[in-house]
């Protein structure tokens, strides 16, 4: 397949932060996924701008967390040959496609992104940036004339207002982007280790980058089924986190586990679930540990990789922009 | 004086069809004996993105404006050699400093400004980027370091934004720019030709480009002092458009004119006044109208200057952004 069949494919995440198993299950193990399918022409974006909005006051920590969202990105398996990766603010042409969409956008749209009420009610955000969020969303994706966007469900709202923008500047100036489309993810959602979605704020996850030891005390530390009181209680594997991660992360787990857990088997229990578990999670990313660290230790090495990332970013960026320039007629197009 | 003791200043104004004597009075005269003065070092901006929060579905009618734009501010004497003249949408480092400034700002700010409220209820305006307006002219201006704008009154509000911006930027990030001082327009407003005020939704003006059979015809029907019907009736002359527009165009308006008007003695009259007033109108911007023809025949003698005015601003614009990011530890910088 031809670099020009692929089909070109726009992910991104906020650098806020560590990666935790969460996001592994929930994003990255799937982008690496469509990446090694060979279909994709792969621009992989590490927003930056969109992590102001909700701390433009902490901004000491963006530069490590792009650090470490970057090496967590290729040591998981995104290969910068094949996969663009770029820091958002390296790349300007978003924020002249931003500013130019936002001349179109009527507030109303953005005031019912479902997640605007919310996220300004729960965190008290009100820049007008915030506001602006799906806006910039969609230029980040459209600045590549991105076809598809690999998103969980909860994102579904974020991708319909794209294509809601991507039609108003069509009927307004005509033609030029694809509407992008959703490429729901199919991975599971991971829970936290005490059962609830898994989460920073919680405390509640497993970071890719964290050592064996702390891997093992959270481990240890991880909510079982709180019906299980005594090897001999019937249990609930299903919704054990210890036998979820288990399903994901140990090659070795017995095909009878589930069963014997489940009928109250004396010779198993949460004890030995849990040692079984902090092992496999320890082996499972024991490479990715080694490359992270090795990445981390050379940030010359990652700022060269993020710079060419950047570069390839800018040439489809550039292009398009010649195209919207042109399409809404303006001076030098 | 030196080019680093200059003041720096700057100007702008939205490409919204030809400037008419009323532009010219209320600000772009003063900006031509602000530059004169020696004083400063001046940057004059073509707003073509504010155009756009209007103006977004017509977008075709942009750069005819630009250029006769462009040729009204040189034809009026602004130098571009001593004075950078330049596109907005040319200097991208705008619409990065906007961005970044929208994630500092409350949207309550921005709904405060009285022109919003006033043009989203007469204009039913209710894009994003017009209520980020003023998020984008005071990166407009501190983009360049401005120390001072110079602005009519009704402009007041709009700076007075922007100065809290740079104090909010500050008290985040530390100091970077001057915060931007309004160097009020000390010329009169001057009627429209029917003696409110000069608009081009009233057409009531005459424009600095118009022929003189135009100007004859539109001062031919002028109002004037509706009290005074016959020669002898006593006139207002201090309300009367034609004699304001005479004190300022007619270099031989005879000092008795305006006692003989008020008198009501007879050897004076109106009919006689917009004659005299036609003439002198058309002889005060005979060499305007010949530059400007001269301007508009050479698209590309225009676009020269105003890529070498973007060009310098660029420069001066790229400065500050190295400060701004370094300021918001952003990545790179």
């Amino acid at each position: 397949m031809t670099a020009e069949k692929k089909v070109v494919l726009l992910s991104g995440m906020q650098p806020s932060g560590a990666l935790h198993i969460g996001n592994y299950e929930g994003a990255l193990r799937n982008w690496v996924d469509l990446q090694n399918s060979g279909k994709y022409k792969m621009f992989n974006c590490i927003v930056d701008w969109h992590a102001l909005t909700s701390s433009s006051d902490e901004t000491e920590l963006l530069v490590p967390r792009i650090y470490e969202m970057a090496a967590d990105f290729i040591a998981a398996g995104l290969d910068p040959e094949q996969t663009a990766i770029f820091v958002q603010s390296q790349v300007k042409e978003h924020a002249e496609l931003h500013l130019l969409l936002s001349m179109i956008i009527p507030i109303p749209w953005l005031e019912r992104v479902p997640s605007y009420k919310e996220k300004r009610e729960t965190l008290g955000l009100d820049n007008y940036g915030f506001l602006g969020y799906p806006i910039l969303q969609t230029a980040d994706i459209i600045i590549y004339r991105a076809r598809v966007v690999p998103v969980g469900k909860d994102q579904l709202a974020h991708l319909e207002i794209a294509r809601e923008i991507v039609r108003r500047f069509h009927y307004l100036y005509g033609e030029v982007f694809p509407e992008p489309e959703a490429l729901v993810t199919k991975h599971a959602v991971l829970p936290g280790t005490d059962g609830r979605k898994m989460s920073k704020t919680y405390g509640n996850y497993i970071a890719l980058g964290d050592g064996p030891d702390i891997i093992c005390e959270k481990v240890k530390n991880m909510f079982t089924d709180p019906e299980k009181i005594h090897k001999t209680d019937k249990g609930h594997p299903d919704r054990c986190p210890v036998y979820i991660y288990r399903t994901i992360y140990d090659a070795d787990l017995p095909v009878d586990l589930k069963d014997k857990c489940a009928s109250g088997d004396a010779s198993v229990g949460c004890v030995a679930c849990k040692k079984a578990l902090m092992q496999a999670i320890v082996d499972y990313f024991a490479d990715f540990r080694a490359k992270r660290s090795e990445l981390l230790a050379d940030k010359a090495q990652l700022d060269a990789i993020l710079e060419d990332g950047a570069k390839r970013a800018r040439e489809r960026a550039a292009e398009t922009m010649i195209l919207v320039r042109k399409a809404m007629n303006m001076y030098g197009s």
